[in-house]
């Protein structure tokens, strides 16, 4: 029994739930035709199933290691990295001048999930070159393009993402790395960076570190930080790795999961390392690279709840007691909303990557702002429910999902990274409260006005659950506007629970449509989110409404402080 | 930063939540004064703590393991276990006649929690002799208690639950374990056994195994099944450990934690044992040591979440990222949401632990009643609350949470099993209603009536929150006027929510008593089960009204089986 990529679940989610065909529709995407799409769905569904699943175990067995200050990834990391390279997965949405495929973020998500759900901690790897990509394409020189751009794409170099220290972590601005100019128009870059995925990499011949640091004349706080280009080897006239730079990997981490990515502490000591966009522009250069990543995130959790579910409901039907235990009404109860849960996390995180495209192809700003709103639902949702259906699968095999041997608790402990890097949940809870409502709600209302005037349509097809998703849709939409009236701290004492309501939302709405479009399966299951999932929002919407008050009244000392 | 006993946690809770006056009120329990109570908590928080706390890390670090077939139990493991045997923690509530203390409940489940907290994996060893203590004190005839119980008592000797079969989990029917007449009296074991924690034990000179078989003439299912004692070293004449018998450890699990708690699977060749009760009774002597360890584990929850908690608390209160992060409104909501928690599943497992005391005291049967309800609440809430604050305790941490070194991943590793075992959560929720409720819901209803009565009295106090406890005590006593009349198997996958929201009405009426009884902060954390998690019945209540009937209409294919 092994991971299956859920190639037609996203065929139909692409056809039938968000509009990928207004995206295949653009001059942006005209290639991704239906007949194109399937094909390197298919392609791609293999390659994870067929040569990256198999190496899961491996990793988390056989962790990445540091010999005399060389890393050593894990056994079989290498021939799964260069089906990656060479299937050209890296480089699916990248700009086809640098030899990417210039295809859309929605299928580069679906690979990217397929990837994730087959072996998370090598996916990393590529999906942290993806992010340095897209900051490369819209913040480097042309220079610096040429030069790097190729060989992100190709596979031959890696790229990684260095923001966080000891004292700074969602406090990026407290960030004390150094850049003073060596008068040739490089950096020497000096500090400790941590928690960097993919610090050191023996699957690639260079790795490109993308660092944050404060210039000389950098003012205090986020507004003084500029991002460098720093690469492991300096790049000889040729573009071929040189000199070593001034940089090394001090330890890696023990962690709780995903063995088979190696977690660095970095050294730069005087590193050489080039300006990537403005000065003090850094976090502009950042948020490009931690959108992308944000988004692939989310769809990590999808990739192992997918996983973590196959696993689960094929232990289900084999497992006898007192018959096979998926006949169970509890053991189904846990199995059906899992997969309720999965598919509403997929269709989120697919209607975020089509509003990127609209918005890329387009540039019409509403796709902007429905892409923007969307990511850190995507984000939260999909690592939420990464985290809450690996649990439940292991709760499925009783006994033997506490056994590692199984298989099952390895995706609970990998997964559990996802809610807490790029952004702990609760920092995109407060993206989403704060600034993403600097319009009013506008944006929110937008989407709910859609969500409402869609269920109406449906409303022949499956009368009961059209309404529940109006009436949803319509009391998130008067908490959206109570919302934005309330006092910051109000709004993110209530951050959470929020999201998690809207994320309810979406994903009703989009059963919905798969209800409308589908057959029995999708009606069940769309009652089933309605009818076990759904009711939650109003306890969350409650608590939104509790505001910060009560949680201040309490002393430290009764939370437990000694 | 270590653990710290909750000790006057524990005390406010048995002077104004449940009922300990009462318990100490009894004949039975008339030594249980407030100044012996609280010497005996003192003592038992401070061993814990100073002694057990410091070795959690251990059993981790370096797991049980065999050699050559004989078990070494992680460094430091001697020492903790010899301050549990010395100290007299495992005879606690046992009978005066063998060494016991002959303490209630309430007193010895105060101990185990702080133990747990402490050092789960360790704990786990005493906890299971209990259970054997308790089996054999109501079972066994008077020869073999005198032989076994002071030996088990005073720590000497170590007991263990051998009922689980590769083929035979939930379903302990199917066993397959014989045990053959030798014609002296004694009975030869032939078997394999899964999962026995602790399964063999270098800390005690014996180890003594309850192992479920069924003897030539028993009949199918769990009507023919007999309880055995069968040690690892037969007792001589004078009582000591004389020959080995034939039974022997295969090899230990590698499991997710509880690192330093052996799991072993068993094989009995011929081993001989005696058994303890009648022929084809031991499903009731295995109810017997169950229902202990049911509520032990509960326990355990409970202490892990302590523990976790704590450090989580004096991580947030040092970590600065714009200020301490305790002061952030969400770091915030999930401490004090988590304390709220902790307070709920600590007053629901200490009310099941006097209600315990209080059946057996005055051998009321209501008491055993409200005690039988309360077991499998107390044992599922317990364990989710363990779960649930732990993961917690990570997302407070951050990126540090995901490092092992932290600890605070350990005690989510560790936690997780605690659902599981001794049947697991969806098992107790079957249990609650199936067998609990085969009285019509009378137990169920006369609590929910002495809730209502009770918080019509405290209304004065904290008017919203008094009325707030009435009304979900209302809407849960009509649920389960329905519940009474659905059929099984609409109950049974309405189990798990129906438990849930039945746990949350309990806990908030135990908030209600300690805001009236206690000062601000009291009321602050009962505004705050009261308005964050006691609104979540709502939904749970409308998903045990959704039956069945749609789980079974989405196919498996839809569930995601290949």
């Amino acid at each position: 029994m092994t991971y299956r990529a859920p190639v037609d679940q996203i065929r139909f989610i692409l056809a039938n739930i968000v509009p990928f065909d207004a995206v295949a529709g653009t001059e942006t995407f005209a290639e991704a035709s239906t007949d194109m799409v399937d094909a390197i769905l298919g392609e791609a569904g293999r390659m994870a199933s067929e040569v990256l699943a198999p190496l899961n175990e491996s990793g988390d067995q056989t962790p990445a290691r540091l010999e005399n200050g060389v890393l050593r990834s894990s056994p079989g990391y290498e021939k799964g990295f260069q089906a990656i390279a060479e299937g050209g997965w890296i480089g699916l949405s990248a700009a086809p001048d640098f030899g990417g495929a210039g295809l859309p973020q929605a299928v580069n998500m679906a690979v990217a999930e397929f990837m994730a759900g087959a072996c998370l901690a090598l996916q990393l790897n590529p999906l942290l070159t993806q992010g340095q990509i897209e900051a490369l394409e819209h913040h480097a020189d042309d220079e610096m393009k040429a030069l790097y751009l190729p060989k992100l794409i190709s596979g031959e170099w890696s790229g990684t993402m260095n923001l966080t220290e000891p004292g700074a972590g969602s406090d990026v601005g407290a960030l004390k790395t150094k850049a003073e100019p060596n008068g040739d128009g490089s950096y020497a870059i000096t500090g400790q960076k941590i928690f960097i995925t993919w610090g050191d990499c023996d699957l690639t011949e260079n790795v490109c570190h993308a660092v944050l640091a404060r210039l000389p004349d950098g003012p205090k706080g986020t507004k003084g930080i500029s991002l460098f280009m720093v690469p492991k080897y300096l790049p000889d006239a040729d573009g071929k790795p040189g000199t070593a730079n001034s940089l090394k990997v001090v330890s890696l981490e023990h962690k709780m999961g995903i063995h088979g990515s190696p977690t660095c502490v970095m050294s730069y000591e005087g590193a050489t390392g080039w300006l990537i966009g403005q000065e003090h522009g850094g976090m502009a250069a950042m948020f490009t690279m931690m959108n992308a990543a944000r988004l692939g995130v989310g769809v990590q959790g999808v990739g192992v709840a997918e996983a973590a579910l196959q696993k689960a409901v094929a232990y289900a039907a084999e497992r006898e007691q007192f018959g096979p235990i998926i006949r169970h009404a509890d053991v189904r109860r846990m199995l059906a909303t899992s997969r309720a849960e999965v598919f509403a996390a997929r269709a989120i995180c697919l209607a975020c990557a089509t509003a990127l495209d609209l918005a890329e192809a387009t540039g019409d700003e509403d796709w902007g702002a429905r892409a923007a709103l969307l990511t850190p639902i995507a984000k939260t949702y999909g690592t939420d429910v990464g985290c809450r259906v690996a649990d439940t699968a292991v709760q499925v095999h009783g006994g033997m999902g506490y056994i590692e041997e199984t298989g099952a608790s390895q995706y609970l402990r990998d997964v559990r990274i996802t809610p807490i890097y790029e952004g702990t949940n609760g920092i995109q809870a407060m993206d989403l409260v704060g600034r993403k409502m600097m319009d009013g709600g506008a944006a929110a209302q937008a989407l709910l006005d859609e969500i409402q005037d869609e269920a109406r349509k449906i409303s022949a097809a499956i009368p009961n659950c059209s309404e529940a998703v109006w009436t949803a849709a319509q009391t998130l939409s008067e908490s959206t506007a109570k919302l934005a009236e309330m006092d910051m701290q109000d709004r993110f004492a209530g951050a959470v629970p929020y999201l998690s309501a809207f994320a309810r939302v979406l994903g009703a709405y989009y059963h919905l449509r798969a209800a409308d479009a589908g057959g029995e399966d999708e009606k069940a299951l769309c009652r089933i989110f309605i009818h076990r999932i759904l009711p939650r929002n109003a306890a969350d919407l409650a608590e939104l409404e509790a505001g910060v008050e009560d949680l201040n009244m309490l002393s430290d000392g009764a939370l437990g402080l000694a």
